[in-house]
């Protein structure tokens, strides 16, 4: 019979919505050591934080983030605040021995993830970061075709993501649902938020960059401010692109924008090596495409792989081939990965050490987008 | 406060897994006047049955589904038997006072069914049978989009629903997982496994069909069978195709097969308009085709609706623009609507009666593909 | 140097300009043992003929093609009339020794092929009738690939021609550009306009049909004539289904229309072996769709090929890889054919006979469509 | 009845087949008050320049493009060579009073380029460069769509041209077919060979770039020369990114490379703008992607333009709806608009002066590239 592990969640909106019915429904389809049971939800606001224990069946509520570490029956802390609270929650459930899964970004730049790493490390706690979309399984796929040497020499890693949701003018700068355009909450705009996610999968199937130059843009100077009322400056990046080398000597062209009319959450990737070529969208997410050079030449063409068959990676889990599953399945992946590393001893990756790594390009994108220059990636 | 549903579930494969599912999850997303309770699994084999239990938390276990029904704590019962024991359980059900949510097709043969739509509505229970299609929020939407009369006079009605395999002749017909290719245990092939889910969607978003000719094929004549260790001839259609009218005036066009190289589960459809037509797939489910001639003509194009805004049927419930659901979300979506609907007192298409019809189709596909005629639909 | 192949056009309608431009283009692309010359262009309105000879080149002009066919000049001549006179013209053109390229369909009905095919072969003259659809590079690939045996035994054979031009009631029938609506010129509607197309691809692709069952229907009934000025009943056919069986044990859907909203000209296929499938569609012609089941199954996927590398049927005549070529390379391919199989002697498909057979299919097609049949394709 | 206007070709390789064909072409299908003849064929080997003529039908041939210049029977140069001679012959044909056709890209550079455009000017002549994919119809269309403003204000302009012919390392650089991997006969690599292309439309479609920052790679260090026989460093970009800023606030990211796995002409642009988006690719050239957010909501999607129909631009000259083109006839529009605008007296985009612009931005990206700086486009 798996142990229980105990969740403190703290946050109760998107977030905390997709990482709940990870927990939730891991078991049901996963066989593990643990088995995640919802402890205790966690909100400032009472009653939000009773709905949404009553919603998802936690066993208790929280208001104050500290008393929740505090509690002996919780074993891991769920981190889904806005990012400008990560490191101080996440410092004081190291120090009070929790382990921790945190939301994407790490931290508001790399100075405060650095202080993450640090406390984690020294207190030897299980940790990881949710960048959900390394689970994918078509996104692990390509990771598997790529160790495999399948590629060959890698020249070209392209990225972007494309979101149209902040174009009016009349959308304010911070509150319910919003403080991701508040720059005190969230540090940057699409840079931590969106390109992120595509830093963090580029350094996990490409290695690590080495230098970029990038350029940000802040379509809408001012909006109202939820706190003030008043129109103010914005302050967050509306959209960004760079340019850079990875170590292995590869191309890199990363964009980002919440002014790409007709895209909602369109992430895409592709990498083009010696050999062979991969592509993946999000708008799709359960089809890769892949074109292998190697094809004999008159059937050569490109792949859409459908993700479903049993032999592809975490779909022996799930229904039966033809069969798609969706965008909340990467959590579960991710907590059902977690769980067994957990048995073994072993890290679930992004840890707070790999997160940081993507948090040191997301530092040098804002630092060359303001000075016009190409930026060494630090580390 | 919802009031408690209790569920006893009858089976423990693909279905039992996927309906089981929906009954965990329905209450996270939806807010609903019941909330289902995984209250008994039923089974022959004692062990199965108790794994099932533990990985789904049924509260408790039966192996004769004759105790299961005469058990005062169930409310209704969910038959996900091979489709030889639908009208036996479900009449005894009936006859029990307990509600039913039955596996498609509703029974063996439309002679069985109408016992059963007999059975349900003498009872006055609530009933509904599980063609789960309806309720991807693509094909809602279709729905939507023809009921509002934007399709105009309908022309064509074009359905295929297209797997592969059964192609390698050492597959044997009957035992675990394969009791679909035995013709005692499931009364037909691909007519009523895969055929009769094109048919409820197109009777549902066309109406009723007028008179059909059909053909069937058995490819591969003789299989082992599980039973005997021998070969035997098989009984069942491997492919199925039927012409035929409307009785709204349109055409119909529909195939089925297990062999079809390259499907997996690609059910698709496509409904041509006079001045507007759709098309889906199941296999990329979240996506709508729509194509309306009264665009401006230099900008008139086939559309690809991501079915994932919130202003999208059921959406609301699940993520935010851009992220796709998969196919367990249909059985969720007609959990939701089988709750919803109870606490109004209205009944849940497809009822057994609705479904009904579907079987008619079926005994008059089979019929025609023996003798070669055209067959008026009964009803 | 090449010798002179002299032309005499009959006809200047669409299908005058599309064979009029593959003489004229072919030997700037294609090393020929014959070079056409536009030698005279003919049409019962003087004017006309005229205007369309100024537009291509013809060197001369005749009003009668009886005329045109005495002329010793002339060495071939192409039959771009509407139906109703393809028979006359040939058997007379095949009695002065002329080489024929006739317009498809090869006749009204088999009757009037079958003297068609004997005037041709007792006169010993090079034919062949235009469907140019087997001369697309990716259908001529799909005829290798098959030929080859990659597909493995087949089970299915699904064509579809759908367009949407004649929903509007207002069209008359007959009169300029309209011919095809008017039985007495046409001969049949979509089963001689569109289906036919699809036979002579599929008799190529997949060998003789064995037997068919088959549906039409005329969805507006009157429509005003263009000779009378008055409604009369519509006596073609608007759209047109059968379902079959091929002689190699393969099944048979077809369907042809003109109202399919959103379909302009969306000639598809699809062919299922046990190995490997096949999809091409018109709307995008130089692709061809190849799923082979034998790929490594976590790349197996339908592969998109574009048809543009040198390798690929045709192609190493036109541009570099990646740039796509149209619809009336068809006709240019077909005519290379003609011309190079003319230097050695041999026929080009598909010969008269060769449409003959499809004219055969037809004919049975309307046969079963109005006694609700089943029908074996004659020889 | 038109007008004879003598054409001089020189060169005749790849491009030297594609504006014969045009000019073969063009009076087949459009009304013009001119018809190009194809007078002269020039290259220094006297037997390919005649074997060329033979083929596509030029009455004559020379040697030397100064004798060509010269002849007092020629009205227009058509310039196809390398381009490294584009300015010598140019500024002479200028000089003799010809118009003059050039291959793209102008120049060089752009010093070279403001010569050609003094020495046109100065004479008088019309003069345009063969930027062919402003005349593929879906494109024409993005551009009368953009005109119309139906976009509203511009966020992203976006393009990447990828190809993958030269992955190979022992590819030499030079010869037959290879002057473009020369750099003393093409001047650049990607830069001037693709990405003019994408740069040329771009500032015909959405106004002047103001600023750009860019990267450039050579994959492969050293090839053979074809000249010396030896292995010497490749001069030329093998890859060429460039971020910036257009004149009217939206951000540009463009990319050009050989080595794109799977990509053999893959030409595609997007432009998002706050009402509307635009895409295209050359792979599929016949099709436009349109998203308009002014849609109904439900029923708002990418469309899929399938540019045949007979209001859409230049495709009322060639088949019927449904019917693709290809590559080439973006030629045959290019000089069917030269030919019209003649008769009007009115010059033809993109003129020299248009292609400068081209050539400016070109010279940038170099410098950049070399120097890691931001640079202000000229002019």
């Amino acid at each position: 019979m798996p142990k229980k592990l105990n969740i403190g969640m703290i946050g109760y909106g998107f977030m905390g919505r997709a990482h709940s019915n990870a927990y939730a429904n891991v078991s049901h389809f996963f066989d593990l050591p643990y088995t995640p049971v919802l402890k205790a939800a966690c909100a400032r606001d009472a009653e939000k934080a009773q709905a949404f224990a009553n919603q998802w069946g936690y066993e208790s509520v929280e208001t104050d983030w500290r008393k929740l570490i505090e509690r002996s029956d919780i074993d891991a802390i769920d981190i889904c605040t806005p990012n400008n609270l990560h490191k101080e929650i996440a410092i004081a459930a190291a120090e009070a021995g929790k382990m921790i899964l945190c939301e994407k970004p790490l931290a508001m730049n790399a100075e405060e993830g650095a202080e993450m790493v640090a406390a984690v490390e020294n207190a030897g706690v299980a940790n990881t970061v949710w960048y959900n979309y390394r689970r994918v399984p078509a996104v692990t796929l390509a990771k598997q075709l790529i160790d495999e040497g399948r590629l060959g020499k890698i020249y070209h890693y392209r990225a972007n993501f494309l979101q149209d949701w902040t174009i009016a003018e009349d959308i304010p700068q911070g509150g319910q649902g919003l403080w991701r355009l508040d720059a005190a909450a969230a540090g940057s705009g699409v840079t931590g938020d969106l390109l992120a996610h595509c830093i963090d999968t580029a350094l996990w199937l490409n290695g690590s960059l080495d230098s970029i130059t990038a350029m940000t843009e802040t379509f809408v100077k001012e909006r109202e401010h939820a706190l003030t009322g008043k129109r103010e400056p914005v302050k967050i990046d509306d959209a960004c692109a760079f340019m850079g080398r990875f170590k292995n000597g590869s191309l890199a062209l990363f964009e980002s924008t919440r002014y790409a009319r007709g895209h909602k959450a369109l992430y895409t990737l592709e990498i083009n090596g010696e050999h062979a070529s991969i592509q993946w969208d999000l708008h799709d997410l359960h089809r890769l495409s892949w074109f292998d050079h190697r094809d004999e030449s008159i059937v050569r063409g490109w792949r859409s792989i459908h993700v479903t068959d049993h032999d592809m990676p975490y779909m022996d889990k799930w229904w039966v081939p033809g069969l798609q599953i969706g965008y909340e399945h990467t959590f579960v992946h991710h907590v059902a990965d977690f769980l067994a590393n957990l048995g073994k001893g072993e890290s679930t990756s992004p840890t707070f050490r790999d997160a940081l790594e993507t948090q040191h390009v997301c530092d040098s994108i804002l630092k060359s987008a303001a000075n016009g220059s190409w930026e060494k990636i630090p580390g």
